[in-house]
């Protein structure tokens, strides 16, 4: 069983910076563990959207200041790669990390990480942008901008 | 542990006619049961709105038509009592019952049995009126009214 | 509307002392908020175990540390009543209260409140006791009754 | 934006036979729709889900049978691609095939079509054998071969 970094996901562009990333911790809750015993596997995109919500609180990105810019975020494709169980009680560290592109997407990749530093999970999202009626946005909107402008400044926070 | 019937939550009114009553069918997933072999106790709201998403289909009361006639029907009040655990693939019925009412409110009860008859859970929920800007409308809406005028018409249905 | 505390829902037994009560935070996921923009009201069975387990880890009264100890706490009531909506990104606080009982039973009451102080849903949960075959066990097990014999204790942490 | 089959997520092995697909209908549940409008791209693993089950039910490969013989099969994989939005109160079938595979391994594919016959989503899933205290199986357990050796009858059902 591969176990690829959270960066491993996106091939890197070309002199492209490197990926920024939030990470936000979480206990697995007893509704979200299986009559196996494990977390069922559906859960992690709960996992994964928590981590993209941290990244948009650290780097104002977040889902409502897209709408209120007149632009939405939709995902157009999920993976996960699950490597080791998380089972009720577990701590866990979710890293979400956003890896430069010049296409107008937003490539999240993500792992979720026990206590003891073993990775139970790793895996990506890819966003497109469209207008509130749903309509492709082939330019990155300015609002997202914003951040790959000042790419480099946020990497020290 | 008292095994009420779907009925037994709402007082009857004076004069009041019978409950509507719509059943739907359904089977328990693997992701709803929980790591003691059992459906997890809030699953059941979920059961509870296919209920209420059946009698809307059933007697032209769905929740995209109340939004449309410029009202909402929130949730004030939930129960449920849990009789006797289900579990994975059994499957069953909802009974989702709306009892007449004077006041500006929308009673249903509940009520999940297993194919053997027996009574899993009961419960009930209460919704007020509100326009769509959340203010409390103290009369039925016009829309909901179509309902009761028709309700003897209904019972029969 | 009335707002019951966290308290009223249970008749307090005679003689009996005042609520052991824990409080987690907690903030509203994308996923939990509905098509009207607030919490689906199916969400708030989450939030309350997040109360019970948190009171669990304080007062040492976890669903595992139960298992391992031969029995189970499954629910029998499932009680909520919304008062005032919940957004995306709010935060608040779950309080969980277990009231005295003489009864083989846990009494817990619950408390969502909104960071300015606003109560946002209140409700309660009945638990009773059963070995790990379901069979009911009419006196309270030892491993509950340690928390009992500490209640006064308990109240000062 | 790619629309591919059910079937081309996985390589063809040579001379293999075609999938074995079972298709299950379902309806957008309002919990599972977003703010936005349109269901949340996490609820998709519990249609694949229903999708599996179905296949389980059709041809003999349900979880608890799977557990009564010894070994469960864990997923390793999923993947989601999404197309066009799902509203609520939408119908739409889940269609699960199986491919083919010489390895230990049952590789689902997926498709969510809705009733115009457009498609919403593909996707995938990858699952390993492992005994009950999760060590890996390299060989395929004697109850998954029962359906590969009746592949060919099975594909005439």
């Amino acid at each position: 069983m591969t176990r690829r970094s959270e960066i491993d996901y996106f091939e890197k562009e070309k002199n492209a910076p490197a990926p920024l990333t939030a990470i936000v911790r979480r206990r697995v809750r007893f509704e979200e563990v299986d009559p196996l015993g494990i977390v069922w596997h559906g859960r992690y995109s709960s996992y994964f959207e928590d981590g993209r919500d941290a990244f948009g609180r650290k780097f104002h990105l977040k889902y409502y200041d897209m709408h209120d810019n007149g632009f939405i975020a939709p995902l157009i494709k999920f993976h996960a790669d699950y490597h080791l169980p998380l089972e009720y009680q577990d701590e866990f560290l979710i890293y979400c990390s956003l890896s430069w592109s010049d296409a107008a997407k937003l490539n999240f990749s993500f792992k979720i990480e026990k206590m003891d530093k073993s990775i139970a999970a790793t895996g990506y999202t890819v966003q497109i942008f469209t207008d509130l009626n749903r309509k492709l946005l082939i330019l990155r909107p300015d609002f997202v901008n914003n951040l790959y402008n000042n790419w480099e400044e946020l990497l020290k926070i």
